[in-house]
């Protein structure tokens, strides 16, 4: 059985996560769904998820599902906090939300920066002349992220038997340029930076850009539908037709395992073909 | 003598860069205000300099020295815009001053996207928990950068006999990481992808990428004498005492040997060191 995708992945020496506060922004649907739903087979009993997302219906779900598995059974507490982390109110209420929940037994600190926004990709970079759009993409996908990760770390500071693991979800497209994505991948070639310059920071702390390639998703479908640039819009056509896209659970798969292998370079942008 | 800076590198074909309207952003110091001078040895009669920046007495200073200088009794017209490119109003008075004193006889539009600030480096990535002032940040570095652009480029569209080139002033700091710089290397890592993708669309645009290296500028002291970390600290003062700082007028003259040139590959990163 390879109902939740890890089985098919070798897993070396470490066989769990420990007893873990993760913290995983966009977490009601897609990647971060999944990613809720394989990490908590990974952690030991008495960890916590703080799950955040706007959608606050398909979080409560997530919550009674994770609550009626084997992990919410040998017990697991998952907190959902339904914000909208392009605002600072909602950045704070998650570093609240985990700041009250954690427990001084917590080993392991990981933080799973996946929330994000496509952006308008029907248009090309010069149709990006109102500047409040612009501020506003950036503001929940970078600002947010790098106020989040900060504030979680000064709560809980390094300190002896704490592993702490910041993952940014990257892309293809913090590295390579698409037309007509120009608010993607300028956000995400940001995000790439900013984790880059925290791992030289602080060599404590795993820092870890995962790209996890063309994900069968809602935002898939989005790029499918609405990318201006027909080149690119093609691109997407085919890999669907060619069942190219990977599913959320096959990409999780391998975060999963070099998570536990923890043998990847702190900073490093890793991309699921690579691996 | 090489008092203009240009006169030490061997300029080829083309000895000019036509009628033009040049726009340059950040002029009132530093490297802009270099950039402003050499180009304007190099534009021919009736070509229009915009010059932007906060500070007012530097920028009239600046438009009376080029009303003196050669290009100026030449019949070189400058407007200065005093503006903060962090609010929209400061992009859209770019924008409108660059329509209203532009002429139909105009060959080249040159967009030298200059202005940047350092961010606080005397703080490490982890302290950045207030959103507002990353959002700040970014939206003078990378948002006004793309508005400004994409403004312009609408304004003055693709036409039979004008060559469309857009500079984005880079850094090493957009392919490296360099601890306490966490916002300015995340705002040029975002500002280099936000060309290259402008650069992939738009294949009549010229777009550069470039690197000037380690400048003897106001920033430069900022950055020596803030630098949270100690070896990044060290190894500006090192630069000063081993004479390794560039000279604005050194790094400006590679800077229009490449645009003279127009040979670069559009959207692509250029250092200093590299030419």
């Amino acid at each position: 059985m390879q109902a939740n995708g890890i089985c098919n992945v070798i897993i070396p020496d470490a066989k769990d996560l420990g007893r873990a506060l993760c913290i995983i922004t966009g977490a009601s649907k897609g990647f971060g769904r999944t990613i809720a739903k394989e990490i908590s087979l990974l952690l030991k009993p008495r960890s916590v998820l703080v799950l955040a997302a706007r959608s606050d219906d398909k979080l409560r779900e997530l919550q009674e599902n994770l609550a009626s598995s084997d992990a919410g059974k040998a017990g697991l507490v998952t907190r959902c906090v339904v914000v909208d982390l392009g605002m600072k109110e909602g950045v704070e209420s998650v570093i609240r939300a985990a700041k009250e929940i954690s427990s001084e037994d917590i080993e392991h600190l990981i933080l799973i920066n996946n929330a994000a926004s496509l952006g308008d990709v029907s248009r090309y970079a010069q149709s990006f002349t109102n500047m409040a759009e612009v501020d506003s993409y950036l503001s929940l996908n970078v600002s947010s992220a790098l106020s989040l990760t900060a504030g979680l770390l000064q709560v809980f500071p390094r300190r002896q038997g704490l592993r702490r693991c910041v993952v940014n979800v990257s892309s293809l497209c913090a590295l390579q340029p698409l037309p007509s994505w120009v608010l993607y991948c300028t956000g995400k070639a940001a995000r790439d930076m900013m984790f880059r310059v925290l791992a030289e920071e602080e060599p404590d702390l795993r820092v870890l850009n995962y790209s996890p390639g063309p994900l069968d998703t809602d935002m898939q479908v989005e790029a499918r539908d609405c990318t201006a640039d027909p080149g690119v819009r093609k691109s997407f056509s085919v890999m669907l037709s060619q069942g190219q896209l990977l599913t959320c659970e096959d990409s999780c798969a391998k975060l999963m395992k070099v998570l536990l292998e923890d043998e990847y370079t702190s900073g490093a942008h890793l991309d699921f073909y690579d691996l």
